[in-house]
Formats: C-alpha cells, structure tokens, sequence
C-alpha cells in the first residue's frame, strides 16, 4: 500500500435509517458545494478505468477526490492515488454494497471543503447497490460490451436508478455481437431520462462527452441556491 | 416465454437455517443420484453460454436440468428450453444470491429422478452467492477475461469456495492484457485445489477439458456408497 492510501475498514449501520444518513450527508456536502457521484457496475466493467479517465479529463477544472470501495483489496486505490489524487480505501468486509453510513465515514476522512467532486467507487455488484441512498447527488454505471446487451433486461433496478449509463470497452465491439440500438431501447424504456455515453476507457473514445456532462452537472450544482 | 419453461418466485426464507435446508436437499438429491452443481459469476462472464455448451457436450452421457435464477427476466431459460432441456426459472425478485430454499423450491419443481446432473445458473454477483451453501455438491465460477486478472485479490470469497473456475472468453485475450499465469498464481494462492479450465463459449475451446471434468465428479458422485 502506498503511503497516499488512507484504508478505512466500515460496517454496515444495519440499525441506521440508511435514508436519513443519506439526506445529512446530501446536506452536509451541498454546505460545502461538494458534489458526490455513485459509480456502480459489474466486477470488471472498468470503473476505476472509468475514473482515471474522468481525472485526467476534469482535473484541471475540478478539485477530485475518491472513495474505493473494495471487499479485500488496495488495488484500486494505489491506482488514484498513483495519480496525486486523494484516495480513500473503504474496506467492506464481506459487504455487498455502500450504504450512506460508511460513505458518510469516508467523506469525513476528506477534506470536503477543499473537493468540488467526489467519485464512490462503489462495490463491484450489479444487484445491491442499486437499492441503498449512498447520499450522492448523481448516480452513474457502467456497462461493458463483453457483458451483453441483455443487462438492462436481468437488472431492471440499476438501470432504473442511475442517471447515466457509460458503455465501456466499445474497443471489443469488432469481437462482439452487443446490439447498441437494441440496449438503448431496453434502457430507454425502463429510464427514459437516462444520458448514455459509449466510451473506450482504453482508447479514450467518448470520454470526453462523458467527462462535459459530469463537468456540467457539478458547475449546475455548485451554482444552485 | 415458451411453453417449456416454468417460472417460479422464490423468496428468501430469512428465518430458516440455511445450512440445515442445504443439508436436506443434498440429503435428498444423494438418495436419487442427482448431483447438483452452483454455477456463479458476474454478469455477462457467460454463465448461460457455459450452459449450453456443458449441454452440448454431456447431454449423450447424462439426463441434465437447469435451474436458473434471474431477478427480473426469463431470457436465459428460454434460450435453455430451446435446446430441449427441462429449465426451471427462479425469479428471485431483488435478491442478489439463490439460498437453499430457493434452490430446493426449484429442485421440487423437476423430476429428479430422471435427472444425473442439475446446474443451477446463481444470480450475476460475484460477492453475496459465495455466502449460501445452495446444496449443491460441487460449486464452478466463471471469471471471463475482459473482467480483467485482478479479480482474485477483490474477491477473495468467491475464488476460495469453488472447486472449479472456468476463465471464460479467451478469444478476448488478442485485446486485452489479461495475465492467465498472474491469475492462476492469485487463485491458488487463495484455493489450492481449484481446477482451472481456460474456455471459450464462443469458439467451443476448452469445452471438452471442463465437460470432462464435469461428467467425471457426476460418474464419481454416482458411483458412492
């Protein structure tokens, strides 16, 4: 582990009402206009990919920080970190998902009031993670073309709640049969306000779109009332 | 849906000893022969194309079922059924794992009798299935390339409790940097005893290797006092 790293061991607040943790955390980071993103997908999908992008794209606009979520593991973390990004390793035991409680422990190991973005990289998990408030303005996923254009049909929650859907790996579409059209519509039908934005974490295609959209919502926050 | 797949909702028996109903069944599938295999992975690594292809390849020695989990579709039995084969689908609703509740409301929905062999296809989630013992004899994951060789170190649960993983997806390896000797290396650091089988669904590569391994627990299971 690096010496960047901060690893933070957290448990789940199974007694805590996980929405109001989430709605004071929601408080208490627009107190500071702090703008906090849900990064959820599959194991393998790219998310950390997905967020060493996003640094390079927005770092010189927005002040980053990043909470990795991992079950046993500082793989992910060292990776930001080697970045000069502040990282924090949230380690999960056997959990499932972030829940607001142990997002809400990360976030007070950061300095917020220096950060106008967060990213959560939550646990690898297409199921539980859609159904917890981690007290993030915006939700994001990720989903990568090896993985089929079927998902939106086996995890109507996780698509259903996310704001927008990054299709990463388009690299692999030549070895694939992922139908683009036809996953849009299944998502488009379950989440019809949903941006999407097919990306190539490896090539950069499409990152850039992705990056103006993230950069805009966290410019529309900041100058909310 | 077809007419050949029958649909169930199960849900979780909260309150039920877990490991005591898992005990029953394999009681219960040893007295009539019927060995019982818990396929996991992520989404998308090919859980259902491992199916089928296992079908292909044993369907001449052994009588098999399937019983497949979905939270919200029925896409994979139907694609099951089609190859004439008796599946089940266990709706399991928003649960992210099959418990041995589930899986033996399954099991009473199929003639076991008839049955050698029944592969249960678990809920895409490489984290929360490895926590139930479904039952089953023998447990395989699938870890496909694109998901990247650092699975191992994330999670660890999972890679431990399988007697098999099949590395799915290895006509991907020209584009990716996936290191099968590094994971090789992760796994049986953490499962000594771990058979691995690099396959390809798409191609049919190393199918035979992993469907031997298969028939030879089955003929071995069989054939105990």
């Amino acid at each position: 582990m690096t010496d960047a790293i901060r690893l933070i061991e957290v448990k789940e607040a199974v007694f805590a009402d996980n929405q109001e943790v989430a709605n004071n955390l929601r408080a208490s980071l627009k107190a500071e206009n702090t703008f906090l993103l849900n990064l959820m997908a599959s194991p393998g999908a790219g998310k950390t990919s997905l967020i060493l992008r996003t640094i390079q794209a927005l770092r010189d606009d927005l002040q980053i920080g990043v909470l990795e979520a991992d079950i046993d593991s500082t793989v992910d973390s060292e990776k930001v970190a080697a970045q000069g990004i502040e990282a924090i390793q949230l380690k999960t035991g056997g959990f499932c998902h972030l829940d607001a409680s142990m997002v809400t422990t990360g976030i007070d190991a950061l300095d917020i009031s220096a950060l106008d973005l967060v990213v959560i990289e939550n646990v690898g998990n297409l199921v539980c993670p859609a159904e917890f408030d981690t007290g993030s303005v915006k939700s994001a996923m990720i989903l990568s073309v090896p993985e089929g254009d079927d998902k939106p049909l086996k995890y109507p929650l996780m698509f259903s709640v996310c704001d927008a859907l990054v299709v990463n790996k388009m690299d692999y579409m030549e070895l694939s049969d992922f139908n683009l059209d036809a996953m849009r519509e299944r998502v488009l039908q379950l989440n019809p306000g949903i941006k999407i934005f097919p990306v190539s974490c490896r090539t950069g295609e499409g990152i850039a779109e992705w990056a103006e959209w993230l950069r805009g919502e966290v410019v529309a926050f900041t100058n909310e009332d």
